[in-house]
């Protein structure tokens, strides 16, 4: 891999305070050269999935070699392990709470590695505080991997077993009949769930089941009359539940976690 | 133009998602050395006049040569045009949807295009989502522009009309009484309005006039009582109502839209 | 001092606006290779201890020769003057009203400088505006600083007063029994107090004491029962009230200002 000099940030730290300001000093003390973005840090406190979800839906666009930061830590200062991973040509560095699991489910070759701070003694890292491993540990060790002087491989032991992830994938059990979950709600309110168009192929003329609303897949937002509610296939790829000119999210009541169904229209 | 290497962006998109990350993204897979700033992606959900204000008030404060993507786009994914605008050595792409008003009306000159994708084939684009045409489109141009390797001229037909801006401009046509409306609401809950300081040199001692108040025009915020309103013309050349240490916005219950009259003193 | 091509923004002006985006755009006119980093623009406005309790927090992550701008300027366009310092190798500019506080105390061989326009002539600054002072002399100053071409000692007169802190250091007459005030609430609700932990050395078993609650000091956030109140050292040395997996602030009622009282266990 040659690193992209990129590094991006995932975190529920929010915008109060210099938590993730911080951690760029960090990687910039390292690594002068890097460029930081940051895909996120209103990811619900203490929720790993939607991390991971946004994620591995994300880093196909950054360039090859960029490094991944996810810190969504409700173990933060526990004996939990931090897990390197290497796949499709980039790297990602998160706590090993279920996060990664969208990645490593659809990069079954993936590279992993249980971070081991012995092995990293020649860094220079000072003792990690308790509660910020994304400034003592995640920021230093991704910027001297994307500054490429630190290898994947190098961080830790190789393991092929990790925390699970915490919502169930889809129900394919029944081709006719797909079962996911919203997973996340942006901005705009547009209710994003975990169920992939590929998952959908058998249907002829999908209908999503949605808080007592069903709804035939369209195309596009813009056909619609303000207020409609609408189910598409969105930009990342996955059901999205719209409402045109509004909030669905709001109109709907759903949350995080809601069940959507997808069906053969009758 | 000489590129800046330096893109901004303006959007809607909040700060939940990836959205603007992901773009990012893709500006640094086609030109590593961008300078990408973010000038706000808290435009109210699909409501371009603001994106349009702050961008002509906000540009030329960057370097010449500087790219603007400005994404405030109710009609994506419908036949809406989205152009390429290049003027007072600015390039600001948006979608044609009356976003870029305040900049074409106060650049006569402008050089404007409609974009085609056939045109640029070359740049190896991938066929555009029907819902995020920021990632899709808006991003690699802008990337392409400012690495130098595209020109404006040369992402579509020069075109000489375009959506009308969805505010009116201020109502000048009796110069003792400009009328104008509240366009945007800052963090402090500042009303900032369209009436630029040049549309009351008619007028010796302007006093402005909204919900109810009549308000004299002074220098600055600092020499008000605490709670006081008062209205100055702001660091940006337009009227504001301000409420010292608080926010006129909840003060005065205005919003945006909110008209505001300007006349001579009494 | 050999300056690190860093900048940092702290500021009161929230994400509405193209504020901190047209500084930005400022410094890269003046100085294209800066790296300009948010530490933070959520600060209460108006409210400049929190600025300075995080800026004298976070400074020494970042490389030396940084300079680190904060502006919570509630005195803007009033004879406030402006202060540039150094000290511990980094450079810091700020308005005189407290915020630097922190900073000044825990560095009394600081240089300080009371920032004169006269003296900047050359940088070519436009006449400032009233209230925006971040864009038309922050800004340009900071970018010439961390370009190497303008030093601190140029930037005026040497000071050695200045305005006092908002808030009271700890009191710490009292060995056993040490008070101080909660500064900040970060993203998750945890309450976080300007007791440092060398403050607590003469405690054998030290207790927190806030909103009617008496916590023993405890090691990590990870060690507890959902629900539970806990008191620790934080990641930045100093007192915070955390609540297991929930917010300390929304349980306990506790704002900024708040109290915090620890003493020996009993």
């Amino acid at each position: 891999m040659q690193p992209s000099r990129v590094i991006t940030f995932t975190t529920d730290f929010g915008h109060k305070g210099p938590f993730a300001g911080v951690m760029k000093g960090v990687v910039l003390s390292r690594f002068p050269r890097a460029s930081i973005v940051d895909l996120g840090h209103e990811i619900p406190a203490h929720w790993p999935p939607e991390a991971g979800f946004w994620l591995s839906r994300a880093y196909r666009y950054f360039p090859p070699g960029t490094v991944h930061l996810a810190i969504v830590d409700p173990g933060v200062g526990t004996e939990r392990r931090i897990l390197v991973v290497e796949c499709d040509g980039h790297v990602f560095l998160a706590p090993d709470n279920g996060l990664l699991e969208p990645i490593l489910t659809a990069n079954p070759d993936a590279a992993v590695y249980a971070l081991d701070l012995e092995r990293l003694a020649g860094l220079g890292l000072d003792k990690p505080s308790l509660t910020f491993h994304g400034r003592d540990i995640f920021a230093p060790v991704a910027a001297e991997i994307a500054a490429g002087r630190l290898l994947p491989e190098n961080t830790g032991a190789a393991t092929s077993d990790w925390a699970p992830g915490w919502i169930d994938p889809p129900d394919l059990s029944d081709p006719r009949r797909i079962t996911g979950v919203i997973v996340t709600i942006d901005s705009f309110g547009n209710l994003i769930s975990n169920i992939d168009q590929d998952m959908l192929s058998s249907l002829e003329n999908p209908v999503a089941h949605i808080a007592g609303h069903a709804l035939p897949l369209r195309a596009t937002y813009g056909r619609a009359t303000p207020g409609d509610y609408l189910a598409l296939i969105n930009s990342f790829d996955v059901l999205e539940i719209a409402r045109a000119e509004g909030s669905a999210a709001d109109g709907l009541g759903a949350e995080r976690g809601a069940p959507v169904v997808v069906s053969e229209a009758t």
